[in-house]
């Protein structure tokens, strides 16, 4: 490509509303620009990256035996309505009427669509297992699109779908897919961590999210430092290897605590230990009879409730919502922050205790009374009934929970995410095919995705410095820049560039010739902006000497080289 | 790709609403399926041929220096309240709104973003000319979508847009496209051609279709037998080579015709030629008032109107309407089927007779009176004040309008089109650039689309038979099928299988190994129907005689070669 008849659209600033290094970057560069709200045109530098990843992945796939297809955006509300979607899904999913009145959604996934289609053309157990993908522009009606288009309403996404007889077939194509995944990963040359995960709204029973290490990733992953285990904060155990409390050594005593809204003010006024406290909160339920009713979490002061794993806890309400305070005053006779777990039982709430809030003793807690709490409080000798659950998020330091090492945390951007589905999608669909002996069987569906957009700006997230873009090779957008000095007035300059640009496309390599008409300096800096690995620069006073100058990106230096070795040098660098 | 791990969807049987031949292909071929009424998911086999056509075009659009970019499917009404079309487009602009309620369309076409995108990104004629492409999804509500993908709801097609300072730059880039888009479809393989055409709803002054050529096609072609003159019916000149008409030799005669309601009926009546009749209709128009009124058209007994021409006469209404019943009854007396010229100028009607009507003497036309006409008429002699202009569409046999050869028709499927827009995007969206001397300009642009998803349809429409798909070997599914005789039991034809299939995949061949438990009946037939270009049969009664059984799909005969040239022999039928 030469320079003069491509689009830079190189930008000194990047735009106020880009608050993460890759969208500042990824205006900068000239690669996106918004239209609407979460919106994006991916301009000519920005597609270039795209199509690498997309041919990637789209290779990965199909060497995984995955047959490629493509479903509609625009789907009908029927499909929806079977599975029981079209009433569950919130308002991401965008609802739409055509011309005649009937209801369609701008599909954010395809398992209906797929499950449709399967139960169509699949009807025998001889045709499986079978996996379809495909690589699609979805929407997801965000409330609050923002970082680009690492989190926009219209995205591309490689999703994939695959149907068997039996779990043990499900899990035969899970581990190919899960392999096929790193390999991508790997091509591209990411840091990445495939790491257990909730299965979320697409449901499911066992799923991995795959996750690009960097300081600005929206997902904590709990680690252990010492095995390759690697979970989802949402979903990582928090162990306590403590087995029971201590005898007591203190007597209760209730304190006055005024103005002391959160346990941290109440362990300040008290001068307390954080550790040594507990915090109490109340949660919607419903009783036996699926009344609504309240129940109250315990735990340690210094941690905090793991909503997930809370939605999971039998009568409590999905999606976790805490109680109303007004509810907790007429319950309880105090407001929120002086809530604690004495006298709960006794009027009749359910009170369930993390793992390491069980465990503690002669701590503080509110005492339902409004600016007072209770020191020396101990569970067995002061207070009823006590279920104990895992209801926390783990913290730096918390044990592994496969046994070996202990936790460490970082942060990680979601780039895919692969789930067994099981059968649920099958059986509201009634997808069956007929087995060895003639009996219909559910199909039991696994689903696979790649956030094909999203990993161009989490590959940016993971690498860039103070001038711009550190691209991986595999997906840079020119291999190579040819920055010509003087292009226009020297006849040497203008041969040795169209020589090395005819050279260099000839090897295979994509090839930018900076043949414009403007200063070194915004050539360099377009270059570096841009994030080219490699450059080498043309000039009179080189080609006298018989030298280039080359410099990687990375590099801190440029270095000249021989004309006569440019070829193989640059060959040699790749 | 083995065939026991691919999908084939084959069916017996087309559905019932499948009435052109590709659709019915389309879907027997395991291609597409219906999801709801236009909106199609593409299997694998459809597919692989998409992606074929794809490639071609993307590669075509590159080597003509445009750029490739990605835009959204879903669009803002701003931008279409800017050009007005938010309120002149039709129901097939499908709107939509976000969960904040805000207006959204999905994009039919971009004209509007991309001009958005040029006036904030091109600021200088340095800059220009620019063309950016993009393969893209689009979506247009159809009010009977039809014909499978020919004309469905959701479709693929690749558009670009240039900007230019000044015609003279636009029209050297229209040229550009012009080639490139021929060089597509020679790639392809298609009997097709360049028609001039009608600018339609997109605007602009300066037009091209690109139509294949095949008997189903929805547009009727016009071509000189003997220069490369070619344009759609809708364009094309209607030339009457005779000046004037000839002196009268009858009188006018006025005669009873019951129950004649159309113009070939008054010619059986009454025995005479229907090319010495005339029709006339009324329809309605705006007089120098703007007051609505009605126009009378004359044309010859035997020619059809050409709403297209008629549309630009001035005052008639556009879109074309005939005057309403009642209206005609009231101001001449009789109901459409008696109508004539003679008198009508006299009510204050204007008369507009087509040039080949306006030359004719002693015709027979109307009597503006219920189940009368005269005979014997003649223009100058009978009736008062005619306008004349080309109204009709052309017949076979007409002069070619560029004085070469007469008129063939021929029907054809419009798979491309390009527009020379002139400035009319960019005025209404304010999209200028600074010239030489920094005054600011507004650009010229022009739109290049073509139908990726239609191109596979059209194909098949000129290339099948009785038992299936014919495809150019330039998008076929699969360039070779290698049918196995008992795959699962001998292993010899296995071992020769694995081979061939191995060595053909090293040289580049999409190959298809069907190691299928079926029948061979089951098998040709697929391949038949999929149009695999090219087909090996391996099975142990050749083997043993060191021979292969080779068949072109179009060939009738099979041919026996020997397994040591098989694929050279395949290599050179390529």
């Amino acid at each position: 490509m030469r320079a003069s008849n491509y689009l830079f659209s190189t930008l000194r600033d990047a735009p106020t509303d880009a608050v993460v290094t890759s969208h500042q970057l990824m205006v900068r560069a000239g690669m996106i620009r918004q239209i609407s709200k979460g919106l994006y045109t991916w301009l000519p530098t920005g597609l270039k990256v795209f199509r690498k990843v997309e041919n990637i992945v789209r290779d990965e796939m199909e060497k995984a035996g995955s047959l490629e297809v493509i479903m509609p955006g625009v789907q009908p509300a029927e499909l929806w309505q079977e599975t029981g979607r079209w009433q569950k899904y919130g308002p991401e999913l965008l609802r739409l009427q055509d011309r005649h009145g009937r209801d369609y959604c701008l599909g954010p996934t395809h398992e209906e669509v797929i499950t449709d289609l399967a139960r169509n053309e699949l009807t025998s157990y001889k045709q499986l297992p079978m996996n379809f993908f495909q690589i699609q522009t979805k929407f997801r009606d965000e409330v609050r699109p923002r970082f680009g288009v690492m989190r926009s309403r219209e995205f591309c996404m490689k999703d994939a779908y695959s149907f068997h007889v039996g779990a043990e077939s499900l899990q035969e194509t899970y581990d190919v897919m899960h392999q096929a995944y790193c390999n991508v990963f790997d091509r591209i040359g990411l840091d990445y961590r495939p790491v257990r995960a909730d299965t979320g709204s697409i449901g499911g029973a066992y799923s991995h999210e795959f996750h690009v290490l960097a300081d600005s990733g929206e997902d904590d992953i709990a680690f252990s430092d010492s095995s390759d285990f690697a979970a989802n904060i949402e979903l990582a155990e928090a162990v306590c290897l403590k087995e029971k409390a201590d005898a007591p050594t203190q007597d209760i005593a209730e304190v006055f605590t005024p103005d002391c809204k959160t346990i941290a003010k109440v362990a300040e006024f008290l001068k307390l230990d954080v550790t040594s406290t507990v915090k109490t909160m109340l949660v919607k339920a419903l009783d036996e009879n699926e009344q609504p009713t309240i129940v109250a979490l315990v735990l340690r002061g210094d941690h905090n409730i793991n909503e997930i794993k809370v939605e999971k806890l039998s009568g409590v309400v999905s999606p976790f919502e805490f109680a109303d305070e007004a509810d907790i005053v007429a319950q309880i006779g105090c407001a929120p922050g002086s809530i604690g777990p004495k006298g709960l039982a006794e009027k009749g709430i359910r009170v369930i205790a993390d793992r390491s809030a069980a465990v503690m003793s002669d701590f503080c807690a509110g005492a339902n009374k409004d600016d007072y709490h209770y020191t020396g409080l101990n569970w067995e000798r002061d207070c009823a009934a006590l279920e104990i659950a895992d209801i926390r998020n783990v913290v730096e330091g918390d044990p592994s929970p496969d046994g070996q090492g202990t936790i460490v945390i970082k942060r990680g951007i979601e780039v895919g995410h692969i789930f067994q589905l099981g059968q649920q999608y099958a059986e509201a669909l009634k997808a069956t095919v007929l087995d060895e002996n003639g009996k219909a069987q559910v199909m039991h569906m696994g689903c696979y995705g790649i956030g094909v957009s999203r990993i161009v700006a989490a590959a940016i997230e993971q690498n860039f410095d103070e001038k711009g873009i550190l691209w991986p090779e595999s997906i840079a957008p020119f291999d190579i820049a040819i920055v010509a000095m003087n292009y226009d007035k020297s006849e040497a300059v203008r041969n040795e560039c169209d020589r090395l640009y005819a050279e260099l496309k000839a090897k295979g390599l994509d090839v930018l010739l900076d043949d414009r008409k403007e200063r070194p300096g915004v050539k360099f800096a377009d270059c570096e902006l841009l994030g080219i690995p490699h450059r080498l620069v043309v000039g009179d006073k080189g080609l006298e000497k018989g030298t280039l100058e080359y410099k990687h990106r990375k590099a801190g230096e440029n270095e000249d080289i021989a004309i006569a070795d440019a070829i193989d040098f640059i060959l040699n660098k790749k």
